[in-house]
């Protein structure tokens, strides 16, 4: 249930509030409104509609939150949520664009690649240190040494490192080096690891699983932000199909949904929401179009011998001409990349 | 198989070509290429390759084609097809807009409408007369009486009408009235229809099916181009998918698809592409984005009362927005609404 | 609107009845049921509920059907139909089994073909002379010709014939020679196709659409018994998913769907729902078990040569197997093969 | 790469052989096939290759694996896995069947379950401790407290535990309360609990994802092989779809295609496979007539009351009906539940 609290409601009438609330041992969550505060109240539908809220002179309006989802509902949170990591912002007129390799290989190229994607405009830098990989017998990640290469080429060039955690013994351990914690497709319903992330306080960025619903995508935000931690960007990544002309079916129509029912930032990756580099950059100009708050592509010096997703990684000048192409369709759509 | 003809190679060395075809009983097509012509040539594949048709002097390459569409892949016509309707054309720089309600319901509402999206900036009429509904209780279309509502609106708009066509022995009929014929999505594989329709002399918009590959797609037009007909406008309108937060997927990424692989237009239609008008409008955007040929969307003066289609279907207000909304984003990427 | 009118009720209550039903305009169905005549009403739904049948004094009960199917659903008809095809019967204890090969291909081959499959215990003959394939440059059926061998094999066997009819033109065509007309699942929603063979008094062999819903498929039915046949059987064949392992997906839960949901008979296709002979045997039976009121084969003499299907194709010998190790199962849930 | 050493090899080609594996770095598995062992290697593909294994005096036959899952591909392990749990086996002709409710609610209802399936004729028993949830919100489990309510349940009745693990953090408390670990669909392609699980020592049984492709699932269970434990069974629980007629999609078709391509056993789950108690004992007798190898079924005293899955949760009563009517079919397969 949704609380609208008044502006200029006495502290007596919102102790009243409080107590009631406290009663029937609801979780509240509250959030600014235009005209006072929100309040989420999680809690047994049953005992909510009975304890007449909308009676309470603290209350102006109480609204029954039909969707499962509560704090991820635009409902809560009526303004769009801006999710900062570092200087950047996901959920404003500006564009991140999140660019690097699938894994973190060696140093060396790392480093070199990092270079590549901030001159071709990215401003932060993605790849796997611990990589969920369909086989067992495929390269699995560096694990702690990826993640301090990464932490070198923050130094070096300032970008901002987002990379996957993949299981709940990491999490403290990824923190130490990452400035957003990816969490895969695979893991979109691995709710330990929801649950985790989300007292980690550090900025999420949360991948739509292959199978994922809109309303599920937006449960599994849920787990993370009832953890405490708001600081979330969904990102979409392609859907499987039926149809096998491409690795996954970008789905872009799920960005104004977001917009619609949550207050979430949402980027697009149309590297694994394509599976190949010849549709990635007009795909991302469709992204920007459809109103993506973020951008995410993978970038490789050497795509044939990539450990991984060769053929969804752009070389570092046609990530340079991708970013040329974008800004056009964002500034036609009053945003910045 | 697809072979070369040198530009200047000699008459008596095109003859000793056309003769080795005709021996082997193939069918052949030509279109024109950079330098020379080229030919699809249909046959056994087995005595295609024994024939050694790079031998002949005429040829000066031979290409197996290994998709199974021939004329419809870009191997044969290497460019952008142009598909004309009257003085319109998909395919070109300029990008026309199809609007108009889902069923023609009656003369009035019909005329007022068709000067309402001419006003707002479409080129084409579109309206159904016959329909092909799910349930055999609904409105199945005013038949001939609504193709002669969609000439007379023609008449006094100049719009070019786009009408569906959903039966063999209506084809001659519905080309006595329309300028370009639809076959609908349940019939992207009803294959007599697309013989007919290939026969039929006037263009084609050609809607995929809800479960409608792109391999399968390009096949469907191939039966129309093998018939004789090569003016085939190709049509996005989603898929099914798994989640139903939105009525039907918009499938956007097949849109470069297209263009890869084949010459043929494609055209979005984020109205069924997504079955809400909430959505209609920036999705219009994103598939002008992703290179769309042309849009379709529908408009009604009173959706909650339309016969069909009302929650997809835009007020003529919206549709003159939508418009506005589309202009700049097709001038970023060198393209003209 | 279902109205249970009562056994004992007067001529004269009837013909109030009947009456009250003229004036709304209403269609009217008829079917026995356990005490009395059971109405399926096709109106305007509002009207429908206004007129007060439940007041009537003919009138036992009143049932508003809240499916779009009213005619296919089972309050209409609360018992099986069984539906006839020569002495054979749908949706009885025993189960009919048709078998036969994809495509008509000659004469020779086909009437040897259908010695063998009788003689391994199929009682229909199937064989397609129309042929819906994906390429215009495969073969397309011995149309007329092939029509003319499978009634030769009926004379020489007694088995029933089941053929498909793909076009509206050419319906009246293959009565004169098919026991049963099949609708392909490429035109489950090839409405003026469903429209004509509802016309054509012959039992119908309806397949289902590679992503037909169970109401959609039951809508399509409804087309078919909403003009005059009540003679429908459908057919699960399969329809699309995510993993290429097999070509079509069976859906074998989709049995006791619709025989909780309609009256009417389903038969199993393990051949097309499969794609492969590997595994049509052991889902014949598994398709038994679910409920199946008859099985589809596809029996070949030399699959590696079809014209079609030779992948899922029996060998005659196999199909014998195969019926030999269906009719334990039978027997276990009290059927009989 | 498989590779077959001759049952009469001498001790030094076997040794040979060795040495030349430990050089190229292989890891090797043995198994025993019908004519001396069968070697697993897992290796660098091209050095596997070239090193010419069928050169080597000890080895028979080399086969190059061209499927991804190595350890749970037939080749490997020509003959059927059985799978023990106590004295229970999965992979025989007897066919154990799982039954209980979706959670662990309370001491005194489980145990009284437990004693009800029991009788019903369940040789294990069910119960999730840890329940992933799609909402934050809903019952999580009881943990820890739920096994030590299983573990009672076994005392009393001898029944065998199976009960989930979510978290790498929790395999270590689930193996010493449970007889067998559950890994359920959401945690597919959760590898790191994967790698937990195949060090653990305890039969694994292995759900299937909503979204999990033949490849993906043997992919999985290759995790779970690799790490040591070859005590895997299969689990097919129902797959996502585009129709909402039920819960999710009963593949049983999987059950041959495990049965072909590799050793593990499989079980149904027509609970999951179709979320509604209508249709699951009829799916229980299509998923044995399929040739599972096992059977999981929901059973709760109270369904309209469970905390979880009440629509798929059979009366205790309805369960042993169930039973009854599997026997015949089991039975006409020559296998007995």
């Amino acid at each position: 249930m949704i609380l609208h609290v008044k502006r200029n409601c006495t502290a007596a009438q919102r102790r009243k509030l409080d107590r009631k609330l406290a009663l029937i041992g609801a979780t509240v969550y509250e959030s600014p409104g235009s005209n006072g505060r929100i309040l989420a109240v999680i809690g047994n539908p049953k005992e909510l509609r009975a304890a007449g809220f909308d009676q309470e002179p603290a209350v102006s309006r109480s609204i029954p939150i039909d969707t499962p989802y509560k704090l991820a509902n635009r409902e809560f949170r009526p303004k769009n949520a801006v999710v900062h990591v570092g200087d950047l912002a996901f959920g404003g007129t500006e564009v991140p664009v999140i660019a690097g390799p699938c894994s973190v290989e060696n140093r060396t190229d790392l480093l070199a690649l990092a270079r590549a994607v901030k001159k071709g405009g990215a401003t932060l830098l993605r790849g796997g240190a611990f990589k969920p990989r369909t086989s067992p017998y495929s390269f699995q990640g560096l694990g702690e040494e990826g993640l301090s290469i990464l932490a070198e080429a923050r130094q070096e060039t300032g970008l901002m490192i987002v990379t996957e955690v993949m299981d709940t013994r990491d999490v403290d351990l990824v923190c130490r080096y990452a400035d957003m914690l990816q969490v895969g497709a695979r893991n979109i319903q691995n709710f330990n690891l929801l649950k985790e992330v989300g007292k980690a306080g550090k900025p999420v960025l949360l991948k739509r699983g292959m199978m994922t619903t809109l309303k599920e995508f937006l449960m599994s935000a849920e787990y993370i932000l009832s953890n405490g931690n708001f600081d979330v960007v969904l990102c979409e990544r392609g859907i499987r199909s039926f149809d096998t002309a491409t690795r996954n079916l970008l789905d872009l129509t799920i960005v104004p949904l977001i917009h619609h029912w949550s207050h979430l930032p949402v980027v697009v990756d149309p590297a694994h929401g394509t599976g190949d580099t010849r549709w990635v950059p007009i795909m991302a100009r469709a992204g920007i179009a459809a109103g993506a708050d973020g951008l995410m592509v993978e970038v490789h010096q050497d795509p044939e011998n990539a450990y991984s997703d060769g053929d969804q990684s752009l070389l570092p000048d046609d990530f340079a001409s991708l970013m040329k192409g974008l800004r056009p369709v964002a500034k036609a759509i009053g945003r910045k990349v």
